[in-house]
């Protein structure tokens, strides 16, 4: 194994990574939409909600669009959903709130036991597409215990773009070695190697439910290959 | 009292209200230059590093240079307190340790305690000067429970100008008036108020050691006025 000497900050995907999108906007969306009567596969919701997201970053990968947060993404996005099931009359305030449900999403089970571990040796740091504010909010319900929360808003730039990995390394007065990237997501992890990273896959079968298709595990040689954050901080010496 | 349940999250001036960097920067100081034989008041080696702080935001009030990250405000600084007591051949890494020394502060003695009380009901944020990375050691050296880091290097502008305060109640997706700025200078709380926060005045009545004439108290009519983290922790009922 590579010399994990110099590694100073882990830097954390958070959707997925650490945090279980899939059930717990499922179970916002439900709270939110049964009372009005709607009965819909809210697992389904959560996916269809999740599948325009990858389509939004990529207007902001050609340049077609200047960078906005990941909280207006959501919201913008929740309206398409919303069209998709013919969900109708939402207030304001109402698509707000449904709006922020990401900002309420569980960790998963070995997520805080781990990072608790990890954050004795390391700083630990969110590497997300995720705003400032929502970072935050997520780390206020979910109990993060996160040192910084660097990454798109910092770089005015969304993952995988260099720029992203670059601009928060710098932040963290760092040299890209210095930092290793923890995530469940093969194309993450490659594109922070490339801007120099250490990697850490973490393996999360159950993101995507029982539809899972991508990253089913590591693809590459990544530095830690762990399956929970307590197993990355055993693997780390924590 | 107006009313402060609007309120959700607490911004802070670090240097000085959070930490004593007076005591530190003499210790910090004196650990690194004394046993190189040179036999200094300490405390006075501090306030003279200190006293090029001012004039080094000067320059970026007035236009005159583009922005640059407090650590490295710090490290000119020091340079011109070793030739100010004759301090000669040091090396790069000895200076740029030194220069650190700023991430090695130790918290007033009721900080931690207050702090921990003020995050089960605000959003806690440093509001400070200080760069990302300066602040991150920081607060893992002195055990600062903040939620976020915004202040300067978010906004690319050091206070008390307009910009620092506005651009960091917004990366946290709030209102000024859902912002309560936390200090111990008068002047940090003006040109908060001036945007719309809430001030709190902490008096640190032993920041500047026994030659103290500035901030000798709250001389206006703050929000909250407190003599402690802990009673402002009481004063706004947490």
């Amino acid at each position: 194994m590579m010399a994990m000497d110099k590694i100073k900050a882990l830097t954390f995907d958070v959707f997925g990574t650490v945090v279980n999108w899939r059930d717990s906007i499922a179970r916002e969306a439900e709270a939110a939409l049964s009372s009005k009567g709607y009965a819909i596969d809210w697992h389904e919701f959560a996916d269809k909600w999740r599948s325009f997201y990858q389509p939004a970053m990529d207007e902001f990968r050609t340049g077609e669009r200047p960078w906005v947060k990941l909280d207006t993404l959501h919201r913008e996005n929740l309206l398409k959903t919303c069209e998709a099931f013919g969900i109708e009359g939402l207030g304001e305030a109402q698509i707000d709130d449904l709006s922020h449900a990401w900002r309420r999403l569980d960790p998963w089970p070995d997520a805080i036991a781990g990072l608790v571990r990890l954050k004795r040796k390391y700083i630990l740091a969110t590497l997300s597409n995720g705003n400032i504010a929502l970072m935050v909010n997520l780390a206020r319900y979910a109990g993060l215990p996160w040192d910084a929360i660097v990454g798109a808003e910092i770089a005015q730039s969304y993952k995988p773009s260099p720029q992203t990995y670059d601009r928060s390394a710098a932040v963290l007065d760092l040299q890209p070695e210095q930092c290793m990237m923890v995530a469940a997501h093969n194309g993450d992890l490659l594109a922070a190697r490339s801007r120099g990273f250490r990697t850490a896959y973490v393996d999360r079968p159950l993101e995507d439910g029982p539809n899972k298709t991508e990253d089913l595990r590591a693809e590459h040689d990544f530095d830690v290959i762990a399956d929970s954050f307590v197993d990355l901080a055993v693997k780390l010496g924590c």
